[in-house]
Formats: C-alpha cells, sequence, structure tokens
C-alpha cells in the first residue's frame, strides 16, 4: 500500500513570509513543507507537498493524489470559488484533510463557504502552521 | 464553408469511466470522441475534440472555434461558475449547444445555474454521452 | 410489453404556429405529432399525443401514462408552477424526458425553475420540435 | 372590424356579493355585467362576459378573446400564480386592461405581484364594479 | 341545523395505494372514505367526500360546502400553490381542518407553505388515514 | 362643504411633453390639468391642480388638502421612496386615488413597490392622461 | 415492554388558562394533564407529564423518555429556536408526536419553523387540549 | 501561572456512544475526558473538564474559565444558537479552540454558522475524539 | 396597589465592570441596583432588581413580575433570540421598558432584532446606566 | 463653550396633536419645545428647536448644529429613508441621541432600520414627549 | 453650439474640507470649482457649477442641464436613493459622468447601489478632486 | 525607485477589436499599450503592459508587479469572480486603479461586484480606451 500523504496548497501561499504578515505569520511555505516531511516521517510516511496559483493545475493535482494514502488541503482562494476542484475531489475515494492557516470564520462573508468542506473527513483552521502537522497526525490515525 | 464541428469539455472530464460512476457511467471521453466522430461523419462534419481542466485554455479554445461551423459545450464546472467562459461566448457568432452528462437540475443547486445556457440555442442534458450525438444532429440541423 | 410512448403537450401549446413566432417558429402541434410519430415508428413504438391547457388533466393523463414505455413531457406554463403535475410523475417508473421548444434559460427567470426536472432523466430545450424527436431518439435508447 | 369586448372573470367572482362583502361588497357578478354592457353600448360595443373557476378555461376564454377588439380581464387568485395565463395573454395583440376590485396593494404580499400587469396596457383596482365601466372607457378610448 | 361534514381530497389522492407507497402506505382512497363515514356516523353526522385533480373544481366544491357543518381539507399539492383555494376558503364561515396524510414539514421546502394553514382551526399532518378519523373526532367536537 | 378636488404631481411631471415620449406620451401637465378641470366641473367640483420636485413641499401639499373632498395624486419617483409622503398620506381621513401616466408594473423592479397605494382607495396606471379623468370620476363616485 | 407515554411541555405552559386566553383558552395544564391520563389509561397506557420553561431541562426530559413507549411534545417556543431540543429529539427511536395548542400556522412567521417537526411522526395543531388527547390516540395506534 | 486548561461540552454531549453512533461514533465523553487528561498531562497540564445541557450554564462555565490558560470548547447544539454565549467568550482573553466531533460543514445547513468561531484562535471539526487531543496541542503550542 | 417595580437582567450582566469595558463601561452590576432603588424611592416605589445567566429562569422572574407596577428589561443576548421570554412577556399586561446599556443599533447585525421591542411601551438604549434610571423615571410617568 | 441643545424634528412632526393620535397622542410640538426649555434651563442649557418637512433642510440644520453642545434628533420618516441625513451627522462630533416618540420596532417593518442609529450615542423611542426630557437628561450627562 | 459644461454637486459636499477629511481630504468645494474651470477652459469650455443639499434643487438643476454639452454629476448621497434624480436623468440626452470623491465600493454596502450608474456612460470614483478634472478630459473626448 | 507602471489586461482582451463592437469599440490592445506607453512616458514612466486569459496567471502577474510604481488592472471576467486575484491584490502595497472600457453598472447584475474594488484607490469605467489613459494620469498624481 501507498505510503504517500499528498498536501497541496493553493493560490498566493507561495508568498507565505512575505503577504499579509498580521494574519499569516512570517514562517514560509517551505518551512511548513519541512515541519509536515518530518510529522509524516514519524508516522512512517513519505508526503507530496505541491502549490498552486492555477485552478486547472489544482484540479489536475487532485486526481493525480487518488493513489496516495491521504490528502491534505490548503485550496486557499479557490476553497470559496472553485466547483471544479470540488468534482475533483469528490473522484477521491482517500481521506481529505482540509485546512486554513487563518480561522476563516472571523473573516469576511466570503471566506465563511467552502466547496471542500462536505467532501472533507475534517476540518482545521486557524492554528497556522500547525495546523499542517496536526492534520497529518490525524490523517494518518484515520488511516 | 468550414464543416468542422468544435465540441470542447471542461475540468474533471478526462476522468470519465472512472469518477463517480453512479452518476458518469463507465465510457471514457474517447468513446466519446469517436461516437461523435461518427455523428459528424454521417452529416458530413469533421470534429475538433478537446478537453482542459484549465478556465483560461477553455476560454481560448472557445475563441479558436469562432471559424468552426458550429460549438457543443460540456463546460462541466466551469459551467456554473466562469464568467470568462461567458464572455468568450460572447465574441461568437456560431450556433452553440450546450450539453451535460448528468441531468444537472436534479442535482445540488449550486449546479442549477449556468453561464451557457442564455447564449446557447439549446441545451441537452441527463442523457449521457447519447446528449453528444443528439447535439450534434440537432447542430448540423441548424447550420 | 407496451411499446407506446406518451407525449404528453400543456398550455398553450395548442396556438403553435400562431403565438409568438419569433420564439417558438411557424410550425403547427400537428406537424410535431406526424413527426414524433414517424420517428418513434423507426424505432418500433406508436405514440399517444395529447394536449391540454389544464393543469387537472395534465395530472391524469400523467397517471394514465404508467403503462407507456415512455414518457415526453413539454408540460408548458405547468412546468414553473404545478407541484400537482409533480406530485404525478413522482407516482410513474418510466422513463420521462422534458422537452421545451424554446430555451427557457435565456428567457425570463421564472421560466428557470422546472417541476419536471428534478423527476426527468434529461431535459432537452431550445431546439424547435427537432427537440421531441431527439427525446424519442433518447428514450427509446434508454428503454 | 369586431365591436365586441371580452370581459373574463377569474375564481370566485361568482361568489360576488356573498364571499367577505367587507372587502368585495355586496353587488353581485350579473350586477356588475349588467353595468358593463350598458357601458360599452355607449361607446357602440357589445360584450362577451364570462367567469371561470378553472385556470384552464381561463387559458382557452384568453385564446378565444384574440378576435375581440379588447380584453378587460380580473383574473382574482389566478392573478398571482398562473404562467400559463401569462402565456396565453402574450400570444394576443388586442388591448388588455387588468382590473381587480379590491386594492390588492393594500391586502397581503402575496397579491402584490400580478402575471397580468407586465402585458396590460393599464391597471385599475380598488374601485369596486366601478372599476370595470372605468376600464371600458378607458379600452374604448384606446381603441 | 345541517349534519353533514364535507371531506375533499386533492390531486393524485386517487392514486391511493399505488403512489409511492413508502410515503404514503397502501391503504386506498376507498378505506378512507368508510373510516371517514363510520367515524361520523358515530358522532351522529353523515359525510361528503370527494376527489378532484382539478383546481378549479376544488374551487368548486369548497364553495359548495358552505352548508356544511364543517370541511376537511386534504388538499393535496394544491395546499401549496394555489391562492384560488385560499380565497374559496375565506369565503367560508364553517370550521375547517387540514389534513395530511404525510408530515409536509419533513419533506421538500416547497410543501413547508400552506394556503390552507391561515384559514383552519387546525392541522393534522403525518399520521396517516388516522389522521382524517381524529380530524372527524376534532371537527365534531368544534361544533 | 368642500367642492374642491386636490391633484398632486411629483417630480419630473413638469417635464411632460418633452420627457421619454415614448412612454409619457406629448401631452403637457397644463393639457392634463385643463382635461381634469373640465371633468371636475361636470360633477360639480373644482380643482386645486400642484406640481413639485420636492419631496417637502409634497408633504405639505398632501397635509394642506386635508380640507379638499378628495386627493388624486401622481407622486412620480416619491411613489417608490417617500416615507414622509406615507405619513403625510396617513394624516388625511379624505378619500385617495393612486395615478400613474405609465403603467409601472411593466416598468423597473424598483418601480413595482409604492408607499402610496396601502393608503390609497384605488389605483389607475397605465392609461395616460385618461388616467387623470377615469379617477375624477371614481372619486366624486365615492364622495 | 414499557406501557409508558412521556408528554412534555415546554416553557409558559405553566401559565395555561392565565396567559392570552383568546388564543389558549381557559383550561390549565392539570386540566390537559387529567384529561391525557384518561386517555392514556383507555388504551392501557400510563403518562409521566412534565412542563418547563428551561431548556437544557427539556433536553434532559427528552433524553430520559427513551423507556419509554412514545412521547408528545408541545416545546412551546422551544419549538422555533432550540437546536438542542433538536439533537435530543435525534437520539431517540421512539415515536414522537408534535403538538400545540395554538394553529402556529395562522401566527407571527416567526412560529412557522420547526425544530420538531423533521423528527415526528404526525403534527396536530390548532386543536387546543383536545389535541394532546388525539396525540394520545394516534400515538397508541402506532406503538 | 495557571496550568490548567478548560474543555467544555454542550448539550447532548452526555449521550455519546450512545446517540446516533454513524454520526458521533462509540466512545464516551469520560472516554475523552481520560484522553485529554493524559494529552494535557504531557505538557504540562492539568484539565477542568465539563459537560451541560443548560446555555445558562455554559455561560457560567464560560465565565469562570478566566483563570485558565485555556479554553476548548465543543458547544454542541448551542454553537449555533447561542448569543449568550458568544457574549461571555468575548469577556475572555484567554485563546479558544473551537472542537466539533462531526464535520459540520458536511451536515445540514442550520449548523454551518457558529457563534463560537469569529471568537476562537481555531477551528477543528470532523475529527472525532482525536480533535480533543489535537486541540490540546496546539493550545499548548499557543500558550 | 403594588408599589414594585421589577427590573430583570439577562445573561453575563453579572460580569459588568470587568467585561469590555470599552464597550460597557467600569460600574457594576450593584451600582446600578443602587442608581435604580434610588430613582425608584423618589417615585414612591421599591424595586425587585435580578439576574440571570438563564433563559428559563429569565421566562420565570417574567411569569413572576404580574404583581408588580412595571418592569424594566435588559435581556442581554436572549434579547436576540428568545421567543420563550417574547411568550413569557405577552402574558403581562403591565408596561414593559426595554433597556441596552450600549447602542445595539451600532453593533453587529444580529444584535438587531429585538424578540422584547415589539412588547415594550418603549425601547432606551446606548445610555449606559443611565438608561436604567430613565426608564424609571419614564415608567413611573406611564403607571 | 457653547451651552446650546440642538432639537430637530422631522417631516410631518408639525401635525402633532392632529395626526393619528392613537399613535402620537394630543400634544403638540409647541408643548414639547416648552417641556424641552424648561428641562434643559434646569441644566443650564438652552435650545434651538426646529422642525422641517425638507429633506435638504434636515440636512442644513443638521450641518449648522456643530456649534452646539449636543443634538437631539426625531428625524421622522426620514430616519429610514435619508443617506443625506446620515452623511450630514458623520460631519458632526457632538453627542447625538436619537428619539421616537412611538415605539418604531413595534409598528411596519420599513421603520424598523435606521440611518441615525448607527451614529447616535444611545436611542430613545415608544415614550411619547418623555422621549425629549429624558434625551436632554442623558445628554447633559453626557457632555 | 453650447460650450458650457454642467456639474452638479450634491448633499454635503458644501461642508468638504471640513467633513471627514480622512475619507475627503483637505480641499474645498471652491478649490475643485478652480480646478474644474480652468480644466475646461483648457479645451474651451465654460462651466456651470452648482451644490445643493435639496434632492427637488438636484432634480432642477438636472433638468435645465439640458442645453448644457455635457453633465458631471457627484450626487453624494442622493446617487443612492433618488428615483427622481434618476428620472430627471433620463429626461436628458447629453452625455453624464458619475463622480466620487472616495472610492465607494470601499464603503458600506448602502454605497455600492447608484441610480446614476445605469444612465452614465462612465464613472470615475475614488480619485479625490483629480475625478473631476478627469471626467471633465473624458467628457471633452466624448463630445 | 522603479519608475515602472505595471498593466494588466484579463480575460479575453486579446479579442479587442473584434468582439462585441458595440460594446467595446473596434481599437485594439496594441493601440491601447501604445497609448499607455506615449502617456507614461509623459510622466516619465515606462509600462509594463501584460494580457492573460488565465486567473492564476492573473494572479502571478499580479504578485510580480510588487516592485512596480503603481498597478492599472483590467481584470476583465475576473474582476467578477477572482477571489485568487483578490488576496494577490492583497498583498501589494502599491497604489492600484480598476480601469473598465465598458460601464459595468449599466450591465448584468453579475457585473456589478468587484474584487478588485474594495482594494483600490479608485475606479475608472465606461470610457473606452481614454479610461488607461486616465488612470495613468490619475495614478502618477498618486505616487
Amino acid at each position: 500500500m501507498t505510503r504517500t500523504l499528498t498536501i497541496l496548497n493553493g493560490p498566493n501561499l507561495n508568498l507565505l513570509g512575505e503577504r499579509e504578515p498580521d494574519i499569516y505569520g512570517r514562517f514560509t511555505l517551505a518551512d511548513i513543507e519541512s515541519a509536515c516531511a518530518e510529522a509524516a516521517r514519524a508516522h512512517g510516511f513519505s508526503i507530496a507537498f505541491k502549490q498552486t496559483n492555477h485552478e486547472g493545475e489544482l484540479v489536475e493535482h487532485i486526481q493525480q493524489s487518488r493513489e496516495s494514502a491521504g490528502l491534505i488541503l490548503n485550496a486557499g482562494a479557490y476553497t470559496h470559488t472553485s466547483v471544479a476542484m470540488h468534482d475533483a475531489l469528490k473522484s477521491l475515494s482517500i481521506p481529505i484533510i482540509e485546512v486554513h492557516l487563518s480561522n476563516i470564520f472571523a473573516r469576511e462573508p466570503f471566506r465563511h463557504h467552502s466547496y471542500v468542506s462536505p467532501l472533507a473527513r475534517g476540518v482545521i483552521c486557524g492554528l497556522g502552521p500547525k495546523g499542517y502537522t496536526l492534520a497529518i497526525e490525524a490523517l494518518t490515525n484515520l488511516i
């Protein structure tokens, strides 16, 4: 059986550490990737960690994750607008955990609806980079 | 005069035969392409058959279809979200027929609105791959 | 097994060829009936073709169609308002295809909701009288 | 040219003089018919005066009015619910005046929308039976 | 004083025992009529028991019930759409009890609004045929 | 008893004959005033005929009309926006008839709500200047 | 098997006979309890009859009713606001009948939605104290 | 400095292990308490673990948590309805993490809004009892 | 005649002087009680001053206030959510004045609707503790 | 420092004592002015008391009040419609108290929204003319 | 042909330089008038520059602008509320440009709708006084 | 300091001069680029002028513009749908001006909301290609 966790990051997450540090903090996406790799390794998993600003690419990364053991998805702004991503997620049978760095429910109303949530096992938000490693812990617990 | 029908397919349609067979059946997109080519040939047309998961590419395929005799469009999830696609369709003067494999009106409410419909001559949905060949029949009837 | 297709037409369709030719064209309901009879015969079916302006009669025609092999329904304005018709359709177990001559999604908003669609296998609209014969082709394909 | 005015009355108007006299007064529909006949005669017109409780019949009465010089329509409750009636009215090219005995805008919200109004030349409401004869005066003025 | 209870049944109730037995059960409308006649007789009343699929006929049955001692109304789908029926009910001064076989509040949202309820003394729903005899018990208690 | 009818006209009605002749026709407000004076005289009334573009002035004209025998009000755009006018109308005990030259129900949605209607005996719209003289006829009939 | 019916009453029902007698009548909650006890005894059941003004207590009474043969619930105002009560009801597998003394559908809009209805077998409202004994009759019929 | 984490549980959580095991699983609240105590101890904290079905008590437990190092809150159904709880949370300056056993975003729409979320640092839902220990991990990380 | 004014305070008002001093100021509930007692005494009244965090208790305090000369109610968060409180208030015939320390109309939208207001003689908000003594002045003026 | 309180009254308040005495009582605006002058004098202030039916004049009176010590505003119907008044109020830095004679929250829904409230320190409504003197008391307390 | 540009300013713009300098800056309306006069002169135009706080006056200024070469309109708060202004603008055939000093789309929702925009050639907002001179440049370009 | 202005153009703007000339005119995007280059040069700036049909590319162009002196953005259809673009704009600290060739407020409702506007200094729309050079003038004025 596969021992890989796919971790996908959506638009603007490449800016982490630069964009709106009040909301997102000063760590970079590479910092998160390292922390995830380490946390996964502790449970005997490797990770496939990707970022894209393109909705179509996100769709394809999701399609390709089907052989993974599980998916952790921080879809950024596409969380709120992408039915195409929603459909790609519906095609998966692996467990999915939705992660957001900030607490999206304490922000603008257009961030309160998610096209990921109805298809996810669980949601973790507002806990910063820690949310990713908690998600790994939860996901490895489910598999 | 051109004798080509453009047939465009949106996101996740590359998964046909794999994704949610209860809703979409077990045929593949290649099966549909073959059926379309044959149906078009019977009316003296060739086809240009494309699929993309990218909204921008869909826009560009639509722009490039302007020299075709007609357009059959199954925009998948972009049906419900893409104003950019809508604008590209507005630039065409060829007849457009909208196709969906499933009956989108019997599914989630967010699938009930289409940015294609107001610009299409007709809509065919819920009839599976058969919908494509019926659309060809209707379209060649209009030209 | 029955080899009859029921084809029901709702209010004002008796005016075809007279009412709003810009929207509905110049053919009459009798023209459509002939075309349907011929198309059905080609697939080995006969048709029962009816029109009514009365919601109650439409309900009863639907109830009586239960022994048919399938139902093609252009419910006209009752499409948008009749829960009674919806309930009658729910009592059927034969396949139903919804047809509209015009593209109802390109018209007034009150024509965008249908009490037929959630119970139909498929929907064909905007393709004029051709929509009826395409529906026969699709329906005989399903049976 | 025809010199007949069609005057159609919808559901429950047969009860006039009995139903809710506080709202509708004590005159009967026959009283209104007499007053209309006299008012029309004064302008050189005869009248066709009908009442029905059936939506389908109302649709057919409207279809049959097409040879009249004009239509006065008090569609009662179907005013607010009947798209079938709306479609029948769209098939007419004669002038239409909408009449209501009571001031529907001072009553329940579900009486504030009319499927007649967008197709009528004018609307007269709240003036009781007098509204019918004023409508005749207005209509003969338009013809 | 009249000793008759009118019991009116709306569209599709003629199908009872056939339509959607999961929701409506296997008893027929004739079974309900018998049970009602017996229950009414026990309280010294006779019944007038009718069914119609036609909105206009329902309106007229309601109008004609004015000489009854009370009205039990299961208006079926017209419950949710018929202002004409609502107006006919407003013309009555006898007590009205609304009955539904199924629990309409546990079904689709479009069944949650009733044009009968605001004019009824009471509502009984979800209790199957038993609801009719309970309504008779309640109604004879009110008269 | 007073024998004066107050006839008030709201904003932009001073432009009649110039503004949007397709909607409002080519007659002027002075033409309407003459027709009204004549119609009122025929019933034994004089008229007080005023126009204003100012909401506050309209409020005051309404306050001052309380000694009239009745009020005919074409409040123009203030119909749709002025609660102050609504309150002034509530202070009157004379009968009020609302008039509009055009059929406001066939125009933009923001013209479909009126702060006059709930306080008026009746409404006449879409009948052009004729609406004013019909209103006089109706009003003198009520007094 | 248990032969007890639980009958729960929500906030302000302790005031019966005092509060708004125009709506609720002059009988007291003790009167209702007596009538229920008698009606239940006639079917071979005893009753557990309780009232509380506290949402949390209502939740706990519902939790404790799980060993009863059935539940009759008049949740008063909590009907419209308590998701906690809804969740407690979801944990039950015994049949539930919802009762209201007044016809809540003829009252303010905020009383038209119920968090009990979707989980109840049936609903009886508007029939005063009689509603409770009818509910017992219906419930014992279901068990 | 205090080394206690307050963990509050809202209505019906006392039923865990019994209520709707398909949604909530078979573990009990005591099981969760043990897991939390152990997880907290590993970070050098003790816990105050409480459950209540009463909104007022929940408010008071929140008020009393102000001396804790942090709050983990699974408010159950009060999450969606209690402004009183929201106000109590506003009075705290300690970090709050919201937990739900099930994925509330994949359930009924009335569970999609939370009066806790805008005041929480983070939200964890859908991960079962594991969600509590992840919250402890996140919370001790924040303090 | 009774000379007591009941003054009820809802959830979280026990925190006054501690909670959100920017909004609510630094005075305590005891300070307000003293000021109220003095103001009432000046008009010859005594006061019954209570606070509760429990909706059910608030309902019961309201029920018990019926023998008072008047009620001043600051229901805190229950203002916006409690239909049970609304029903308890409906059972009173004494005058009620609603008070809020902060200007609820300048805060979140969910604080803009009140279940107290439609049943109160008057509303005073945004004036801090002074609002209570003004309410006493107004109430004694009404009695 | 200025010792003047500006007290502004909006449309139709000149009718006090005549208009709808059931709602507004029999006192006149002059009576209120006298009571205010006296109450203000008791606190060492003079008043500038004005009334206008014109939105523009109200805007200008507000602009001119900027040198006052405070503003009491009963904007009548402009409360609900005037963004221009709202903008004028935003330009002030003196404290504002909103007053209404009637309890606007117990009246029509269109009176429930106020363009004054978000900019006022406090709101007093439903207490008749007493509301003005209470506002003076509150305002002098704030200055 | 006329060489005058009309520049109209709505309510509270007379306060420029005083009101909310954070939003509107420190320049006065006279400064804007000077800049406009100069910019217009550079293109060979004179200007008619007016300000009013009165809706009726704004309507009349618009009516009188019909002989100008073009209209620049900053209607202030009337932008969002005045149908009367909208109707006056409809009577013009000269080009109209809408200007706002602040970016109304970044402010409160009630400022996001404009009764000017649908009738304007273009909209310039958020650019402060510069917006006026850009509008002159654009307008002279259009004439 | 950088002296470059970034000018970004969204989907379908590559079609300028071909698509819907009634709305967009006959000039091409190259024409606009030339005019912009010249206008910028006059103020001592160079330009970076780009067009893309891809949302992800637009996001990246925005990210890359952070070193520019300012951004002019005509996001075409992504204006109305792209939260990803909105987030990219939030990461910028340079001034942004939103431009549209057509007056989007006079078009379909789905074009009335912009995800650019709340983050822009100003908006210019409806002024055709002239809007770009006006934006340059405004932007250089701001820098």
